[in-house]
């Protein structure tokens, strides 16, 4: 049985869309156990609607919620009988649990997670990857997205090695082909950290390097997974989703601006959706923080029921694949290879 | 008169559609004069068959050309026949030219602009400041795009201080109001360089800063001028270009997918080519190179004849304008308050 912690309070559509999203994975998976935190009050109401496997699920109830305007350190240590904080001191508390899937504020989800949760050994710093749509119908995953601003070019280096690991046990992808986010796509390209990084990047035999890209690629499909200090790729991932926002409004209006546009956008409609669709990051699952000893996605912010259920799925997915094993040896490998590089003296 | 060169050659529709952007904007403004740098030999052909003054149009022959491909360091000092050098070469030895505009590759125009040309007193680091579309039908300017992948405080600081000279020379905007790129809105967010620099732009007292922005709201029209390190800054631009490229792309997809799409498309052809044309850098002038003696606008590699015209307006704008003699006089100011504040142990 793989077990998984569900918060239910945080996010614009909660408990709600939080709570039917968990059922959604619930019934999707035979073996998955789900336990969800936040107010039993409100909680019970919404789950006797549902048909779901009563024995594959239980609520610890907590009454306090962190809303997004609370400073992350604050809230997190304060409210110990807050939906997230529960979560966070089971998931740290009980062996039985493979991960959590949070809406919270990224801050509060982070600082709490990191500080209770702990880092596996060997991590210089845990990150945050999230994944997007890409043009061909793949996606691709961006790493750091803004967990870390500041970063070293040894950081750089393990993101690309927990990234490949995560892509291959979550999306069954191969020989992950890893890209170094820059302003140029040739090998002298970039601030003193981009050229720092780049020769560790390209020696480094656990991954697949491909070099430099530019962020105006991100989407192509040429990429699977994206390599970045935390200020820029946070830049990245989110002009690239207020783009596709601001852009979907402008066809928007155009589509309704006369009643003869009306007409062409109805018969358009279906494929136009789809459009729309593909670009809502409610359609994927949210953003796993890599390098923890546990498993802990952060869902959108406004995230419904499709997200959460995927985001659930991340978790289970990883667990069945013994992720975070594999993540163990392979660091405590990469760890000895570095540490023999140095005595050799390369 | 206000004489600006365009460098013939450079760009992926040059040199016809350069030469045809620069005829358009002579015979825009009757104070123009224009020398365009390039093969005599083959700019003359192109010129016959149009109409212009001819008294305020000249030719400097230049038979070399640099490519994208080339090192700029190499490629800017071993082709001084080229039309960017000759062009270079002229701004920098005759004080009658305000500026020029090229299509070259931006390191060859960087490196070539700023050894040659030099910057004005005062200046740290001239930086590259490009001007994008808004969803209200505004623009926005983002200081540094790219030309400082590491940078200062103190050179966000001037990147704030010339940018909204810019704005208010080229674009008519009174009070343009100033954000820092960031990855949240609160004063706290970022990196290091952002937690330094956003109390130095709140207390400069010659700019509008309106605080922290998010790469997601470039477009909404809410900033006037993006301040950033040119690293991030380049980032942002080319993620917003990127995601629009392939979103039309993907929209022109669905239109022509099956018949029933085609005739949907169809009525709505005219608004969709608005959109289109809204999101085509072509429409809009280059990136200016601001805080060099002379105006030096750097014009997109995909430039046709609007976005050469644009370009060349840029310069004609400024020149009229005053703006360097203001730019000298602002800098210094600045320079002697941040001496006195120095002095006085602030």
């Amino acid at each position: 049985m793989i077990k998984v912690i569900v918060d239910c309070f945080g996010g614009d559509h909660s408990p709600t869309e939080n709570i039917l999203g968990a059922i959604e994975a619930l019934n999707l998976h035979e073996d998955l156990f789900i336990l969800l935190t936040g107010d039993k009050d409100i909680i019970n109401p919404i789950l006797e609607k549902e048909t779901y496997d009563k024995s594959r699920l239980e609520i610890l109830d907590a009454k306090e919620v962190i809303s997004c305007n609370e400073v992350p350190t604050l809230a997190t240590f304060r409210k110990k009988d807050s939906s997230l904080m529960r979560a966070i001191e089971t998931l740290k508390d009980d062996e039985s649990y493979a991960g959590m899937v949070s809406l919270a504020s990224t801050g509060a989800l982070l600082v709490g997670s990191t500080i209770k949760i702990k880092k596996l050994d060997n991590v210089i710093r845990p990150a945050c990857i999230p994944i997007m749509p890409t043009m061909n119908n793949d996606i691709v995953a961006v790493c750091d997205s803004g967990a870390n601003v500041d970063c070293s070019k040894e950081e750089l280096l393990q993101f690309a090695e927990m990234g490949s690991l995560y892509l291959k046990c979550c999306f069954n992808k191969e020989n992950p082909r890893v890209a170094l986010l820059n302003i140029g796509t040739e090998e002298i390209k970039g601030d003193n950290l981009r050229k720092e990084a780049y020769p560790l990047l390209k020696e480094c035999k656990s991954i697949n390097f491909v070099g430099n890209m530019e962020s105006r690629d991100l989407l192509t499909g040429d990429y699977d997974l994206v390599v970045s200090d935390g200020f820029a790729g946070n830049v990245l991932i989110k002009s690239t989703e207020g783009t596709a926002i601001e852009l979907l409004k402008l066809l928007k209006r155009t589509f309704t601006k006369s009643f003869k546009n009306k007409m062409g956008a109805l018969i358009l409609k279906k494929d136009i959706y789809e459009i729309k669709d593909f670009m809502d990051p409610n359609n994927y699952g949210g953003a796993l923080l890599i390098g923890l000893r546990k498993l802990v996605v952060k869902a959108h912010g406004n995230a419904k029921r499709v997200s959460v259920r995927k985001s659930v799925e991340i978790v289970y997915n990883l667990a069945k694949n013994n992720f975070l094993e594999k993540m163990k040896e392979e660091l405590a490998k990469t760890f000895v290879e570095e540490k023999q590089s140095v005595e050799e003296g390369k």
